[in-house]
């Protein structure tokens, strides 16, 4: 196997030029999301993941080179998992208050059907730390940008930085824990709409 | 060594009856901090943690059963931490926004003094998921209760929910891995300015 950059993102996994290559991939990734979610990664294995996708232990090496490598191909799957699965709505809105709406909604929708995205990501941090931090980087850098180009357009408060969109990262993150993986007791849209009215209208009493 | 419930917070080490048992538990505990916070829990071990707290390994065996007994007390040890920490300016805070931002503030002066705070609850999820889900629980939960007399003294929307203590525990959270454990970039009293501002006002444009 040629030898990797750990830190090179891009050579956790080979691009199949083919799709059936590309199918083939994306089995191994939805059985790898499976094997680690449900075991952990040290319990995990290769054959747990190959066996999961029907494939063969030969495909599986045709583009991971180690369960590490499988892994850290995994965690970057999911983070753009998550991006794509929440664009759509934010472009929809009218607005970037809306857009912000629109995102934790269907946030919550993807991990209620996606309940194993946390223990991933979250075992990233102890797993590949570079993963772990890129995630929440990237994602963090994502929110800020858009959050900037609302405050361009007049629709966010001008002084918006890099603190507020941690903090959105983190509602986000929290809410998505408490209503998307612990409990469906409450509508994904009441959360959303709760949230949207807070960053509005803010926690203090209500104005006069 | 006798039986104990896992999931029976109690029995994760036993009460100390003098002063100088308790001066050996809180080494203990300090101790384990290091360790786990170091190494990780695989990799740590029983003898790293007597070695660092200078207690002989039957010391040890007097206060806690095992190395994942003395794991479950430590992160509850360090949630309690936390709380006490926060606990004075909360209180010394003449109104409950002013809290949340004395909260705020403290928490990432915390962390950044005790940056094996967040390997050890994150590592929880894995290794005692009864012990994470039950700080998280614990700390949303106290958070709510604030809320909820503040909203009865008037300094907080009447409708504040258990949805808002999530959001606001899911902001300090994240805003202590990025301001506290990542990098010490921005003053903490910054971050919590930004974040009470935003509180109060929203993220909205600056109303007419």
């Amino acid at each position: 196997m040629p030898h990797r950059d750990r830190n090179d993102a891009a050579g956790a996994g080979k691009t199949p030029r083919t799709e059936r290559g590309r199918r083939t991939m994306r089995a191994i990734l939805d059985a790898a999301a499976l094997e680690f979610g449900e075991r952990g990664f040290h319990d995990a294995s290769i054959s747990g993941i190959t066996r999961r996708a029907g494939v063969a232990l030969g495909s599986f090496y045709t583009y991971f080179d180690s369960k590490d490598a499988v892994f850290r191909a995994l965690v970057r799957d999911m983070s753009d998992q998550v991006r794509d699965h929440v664009a759509p709505g934010i472009r929809a809105a009218p607005d970037q208050l809306a857009a912000e709406q629109a995102g934790l909604r269907e946030f919550i929708g993807f991990v209620r059907g996606h309940k194993v995205l946390y223990r991933i990501i979250d075992e990233s941090e102890f797993v590949d730390p570079d993963s772990f931090r890129l995630h929440y980087a990237t994602t963090a850098e994502r929110i800020a940008t858009r959050l900037k180009a609302g405050a361009a357009r007049g629709e966010i408060r001008a002084d918006v930085s890099e603190i507020h969109a941690w903090a959105l990262m983190g509602i986000n993150v929290f809410l998505g824990l408490r209503y998307g993986v612990w409990a469906e007791d409450v509508a994904a849209e009441t959360v959303a709409e709760t949230i949207a009215d807070m960053l509005i209208n803010g926690i203090g009493p209500a104005r006069p």
